[in-house]
């Protein structure tokens, strides 16, 4: 008889929503991955041609700690030219997503007892890897205007961790002022505060302000290619400010996690220009499809709409009716969506749902909320 | 100013070599990487590329916790044909690699003062994110029979974790006797105490005995396609049993960082039965290459040779001078190793280090022996 006590962790209702997404589903605002039609398969076809011809057995080699340098090189000038953020490679750490940076993030960051400050409501599964190491969470109000950090001064005492989605936030879709921005950097100079910033959209919208990397080298910030070339390459990094940067790629041997050919051929598209081929049609693309949401919303589901998005893939809406329980009914009509109470620092409205317009067709998305309008007010 | 105290995280002393190992290097008796010869590279091209031509996109979305279905499924059909392990493929969880395995387990398993039994010396890779977690390392001997079981039972009261390579230890090559497998699962069943087995190695040789697991569905077996198919996919996976299964899919959730890209590549390489092709020729190799280290260090490094090593790739050998400082000259002659005494649990010897065979030509290993007694012996 074993005698080991597990410690607790719940499934993500992110990834119990995308399992119902797998088959005859029409509607799919559950999804955080990109439009399948604006990833760039013949492209990355051809990378990974000239990756295996090139580097042969050499890309199916260990790779090494804090990734390879080439790739480093390449993310630094990405930052420098897309989002305004200049960076040394040496800063740049590869990771496998920004999922498992956060993740090596919380383990160096957190333990028992360190208070971690987030937007309230904030992405589920960055929250959990917090949780895991026994961080105590401290729920920060979100506005149109992003964190609250009027807020934030008050709760926060000397120390801690300020883990923030500054831009096109998951899951209410708005995005920090340049004031509160501002103010965020100063206060966290001040009182001690590490800064992580979680940044997958900005490089998806032309309208978004620079990160906060970009107002004060001391942020920690995560990035991915994810949402632009596709989640399947689990190639993320982040810039580690000096103090950090050691550790975080001594931790990274516990798990080595980041395949050397993912790297090789996220390196690839990277010195093809992909980046840049991409780009414009991704965010007019998302631009258009988010503007659809909305309007569809307070077409058909006045009122609903919690916050304004303003860029990214979502908006946060109040069904009125338990979005679990609804969401067993809507899959059977071909609609997906992730139940959101769980986003919530406390106990959170058992009414809300995060809805995607990741890879739903923009042609779709007004039927979808029609659907979805239609199913809510069927509950009444 | 920053106000994280971040825990100590140190150099591997496997990484730090492999890092010498990049340039120039001859002799390189440091990595544990595979035959670069051995690597089904025409393969792995056909298969990455039926994966993109017949999945598409979808080669490239995010992976579901647990890891790819058929992937599971394929994987348990090997460990039943070459391994004999029987398993269902739903206690089969996916991981980047066994080393992202062990973490996994590290952090659901231990923490803050359980205690973690292990073969002293180990390897120092896997020992890390034990102790990261907080757990109380005991080293236990090894024999050329493997682990002393008998010891074992001294040390071990109720409860804690047994962390064990038995077959084709590193890095001291033995493998644990039919004897010492029965008594350590029964004393394992009596005493309560979680076995991990990890066991890259018993694939590459045709004379070793069956896992752990195989005798007992109890243990955690811990595998990997690094040494067949090229470490650089970071596939791995994990048999869980049954109390442990959803704990760790769930914990998979929190990096997310198994690419689903390389599952789907490893999958097609299972299903098109490229183990049975490569699987004669390597372990006729890595048996030869292991014969002719062992009879090169009889011949010219008499005394050296720690254990008796069966197969797989290493060897420990006494030098008889500090082996960090000899690597530094050794390294200006061509020739790599990993300095091997972080391996011990205590204050290991400091003349100790790991060769290994897996990247040398068979052709080099007796002058890379010559070579290494000549710089001994110049160190006196």
């Amino acid at each position: 008889m074993v005698k080991v006590r597990l410690p607790r962790v719940e499934w993500s209702p992110v990834e119990l929503a995308s399992r119902l997404s797998r088959r005859g589903i029409r509607f799919n605002f559950a999804s955080g991955s990109p439009d399948p039609g604006l990833v760039p398969l013949s492209r990355i076809r051809e990378a990974v041609e000239h990756v295996l011809s090139e580097y042969g057995t050499g890309a199916l080699a260990y790779p090494g700690a804090g990734g390879f340098k080439g790739l480093r090189v390449e993310v630094a000038r990405y930052l420098r030219d897309y989002l305004g953020v200049s960076a040394d490679w040496r800063d740049v750490i590869i990771t496998s997503g920004a999922q498992h940076a956060i993740k090596l993030l919380a383990q160096l960051l957190v333990r028992r007892g360190v208070r971690v400050y987030v937007e309230d409501p904030t992405f589920y599964e960055t929250l959990a890897p917090f949780r895991f190491q026994g961080g105590r969470v401290v729920g920060i109000r979100v506005t149109n205007n992003g964190m609250d950090i009027g807020q934030l001064a008050k709760a926060a005492d000397e120390g801690g961790v300020v883990y923030t989605i500054p831009s096109c936030h998951n899951p209410t879709g708005v995005s920090m002022s340049e004031e509160s921005r501002r103010e965020l950097v100063k206060l966290a100079e001040e009182r001690g505060l590490v800064v992580v910033e979680d940044d997958p959209y900005t490089i998806l919208s032309s309208n978004v302000l620079r990160p906060l990397r970009a107002l004060s080298s001391s942020v920690i910030y995560v990035g991915t290619f994810s949402k632009l070339l596709g989640p399947g390459f689990r190639v993320g990094f982040v810039v580690a400010p000096g103090w950090l940067r050691g550790s975080l790629e001594r931790l990274e041997q516990h798990d080595f996690s980041t395949s050397t050919l993912t790297q090789l051929v996220v390196y690839e598209l990277l010195r093809m220009g992909v980046i840049s081929e991409v780009l414009d049609k991704a965010r007019s693309t998302y631009k258009s499809k988010l503007s659809r949401l909305i309007e569809a919303l307070n077409n058909y589901m006045p009122g609903s709409l919690q916050f304004n998005p303003s860029c990214g893939f979502y908006a946060l809406v109040r069904l009125g009716v338990n979005a679990e329980r609804l969401l067993r009914t809507a899959v059977k009509f071909g609609l997906t969506y992730v139940p959101a109470s769980r986003f919530f620092i406390g106990k959170g409205p058992v009414d809300s749902a995060r809805l995607s317009i990741g890879v739903i067709k923009a042609e779709d998305i007004e039927n979808g909320v029609k659907l979805l309008s239609r199913l809510v007010k069927d509950q009444y």
